[in-house]
């Protein structure tokens, strides 16, 4: 099933079941107003919403309207939680050593998890807002949106609870992070608004490439329209969600429609040279990355972070080339005052 | 006015206006379910409730009943956005004192901020479950609740759209602080969920004890029923509300319900000595405090955390001593399998 919020009615948008290729959508309304409503009440609306979904699929035209993803909030516009986790260690260590941080041992034994603002989302088109000397960087990641999870749920628990997939872009103000850091209470300034795919979807859309609480496919990451990444959302993975949800259950709930991060996307490809995607690689889902292993190769970071009217795309696509989840597509421009 | 949310409808609980005493309440169902669903349209709700709260006051009984602070929730029992910022910084050098971590010069220009958790808050008598290894302590702050604030708000634009005040305890697990602080990516298991005062109140209810973005009234805590501390909250006061959002606001937007705490209240009183209230200071609004006092005076801590059955109650009284917000009352239980 996949769903998505179109920018109509309120501050949380208008509900909407997409049909699988993206290409028709038709209103909720009668079922819940918004995604945040429908997780309010999965077991009830669940059934309904996907009675809808495989009329779509199987070409009902009846009340449907051209799924436009100009018009898309990002699912959740806004919601009560956003977490996101360290799942791939290897985005981790090479981040740290550009800024010269150490890497606790701790962090191999449990996720590393920030708390992210999420009381005002981007949506998928959202325009990235700032100034170029804080260092924009992008960070594309996959992301479940939860059920509701009891304090000291197992990993198990936690896994039974994911109800939606989405894309992130995490957006990192990299030159406002090492200050912030320092102050030991973690980011808040130096992470702003995150953008998300314009459908959620339910992990049964992924057959196969759905397992282990992962998803086994690559995440397309294009810069300007040149392909920057490509690197396995399955592959290197140290903590999957269920451990990222599981660590943070440990002394308290989480409640419905809570979303969490995987964390950068990052594979090791072996070391940590010839990965760039003009080198042959899998590429990157951060600049930061690139910058890292541009100075190990050479002694300085070549690649700039975003400037104002750059152009960041991510997206998945299924093995016959279909995107699963739509486009993040977002412009980075000044602030205006 | 004052604003509460019983635990009645779902899971955003049941808005009712209460009358200045606390006696009585009035359900706000024809102007908004919510208290979130008022603070979304607060041009237009804010007035009508304010109608409802005046009736009330002049002694109108028609469709009111008795408020019962067992009943409520918190008044937003989970919110998109819940920040935490250094208003004292007292508290910050007490408690970094304490476990040894640096303070950092920027500490001092800018308030350091925490994203908290907000999905599931506990209500004002919600029992905090934890083990007592974790180190249970309390930490009694004052709150308000922002309307939509623009990314790149001044202090005095920030100011303007505080809407509701509130009282908090931020519940820290004391032992869990360090190694996860550690990790380099601030507070997630070792903060978990927060409770606040039964009722919100608009600034106006405050009179001249509002002024300056703060609360010139002291902030009551009881332990077990004895008194343990009563700073003034409008004492030492480094950073005020309008300066904590404001910063938040450098690089993103802020919703309409968003809530900041001012940080733990804490006093100087001159000096780190004589400042319990058993020697005749205004003692502390968190245990971290006066152990750290202890271990300064006679080389360890002799008050232990929190332990199970202990009961924390966390008040403001105006200056007739009637209270202004209800109490949180809190008792620490062991968690349940």
């Amino acid at each position: 099933m996949k769903l998505a919020s179109l920018k109509e009615g309120g501050r949380d948008g208008t509900l909407v079941v997409v049909s699988r290729d993206l290409a028709w959508c038709r209103d909720a309304d009668g079922i819940a107003p918004t995604l945040q409503a429908a997780l309010d009440d999965w077991e009830r609306t669940a059934p309904r919403l996907r009675n809808i979904y495989e009329s779509l699929n199987a070409g009902e035209r009846s009340e449907t309207r051209p799924f436009d993803v100009l018009r898309c909030h990002s699912p959740l516009p806004r919601a009560y939680q956003w977490l996101d986790g360290s799942g791939y260690i290897n985005h981790i260590e090479l981040v740290r050593k550009a800024r010269g941080a150490d890497m606790p041992p701790s962090a191999y034994a449990d996720p590393i998890v920030y708390q992210g603002g999420s009381d005002s989302f981007l949506g998928p088109r959202g325009v990235i807002r700032g100034d170029e000397s804080w260092g924009i960087d992008f960070e594309a990641e996959v992301a479940v949106i939860m059920g509701d999870v009891r304090q000291g749920a197992s990993r198990e628990e936690a896994a039974r609870e994911i109800r939606l997939l989405m894309l992130v872009n995490d957006v990192s103000l990299r030159n406002l992070i090492p200050p912030e850091l320092a102050k030991g209470f973690g980011f808040v300034i130096s992470k702003p608004a995150s953008a998300f795919s314009p459908v959620a979807i339910t992990p049964d859309e992924l057959g196969d490439a759905w397992r282990d609480n992962k998803i086994h496919l690559p995440l397309l990451v294009h810069v300007n329209g040149k392909l920057f990444g490509k690197p396995n959302a399955g592959v290197d993975v140290t903590f999957d969600f269920s451990h990222i949800v599981a660590h943070v259950a440990s002394t308290r709930e989480l409640e419905a429609g809570s979303i969490v991060g995987s964390g950068t996307v990052s594979n090791k490809q072996g070391g940590l040279w010839g990965s760039a995607i003009d080198n042959g690689g899998v590429g990157y889902c951060c600049i930061a990355e690139l910058r890292m292993l541009e100075t190990l190769e050479g002694g300085q970071a070549l690649t700039s972070y975003l400037r104002h009217g750059d152009v960041v795309r991510i997206e998945m696509l299924d093995g016959a080339g279909r995107s699963l989840f739509g486009a993040i597509e977002q412009r980075v421009r000044a602030l205006e005052i």
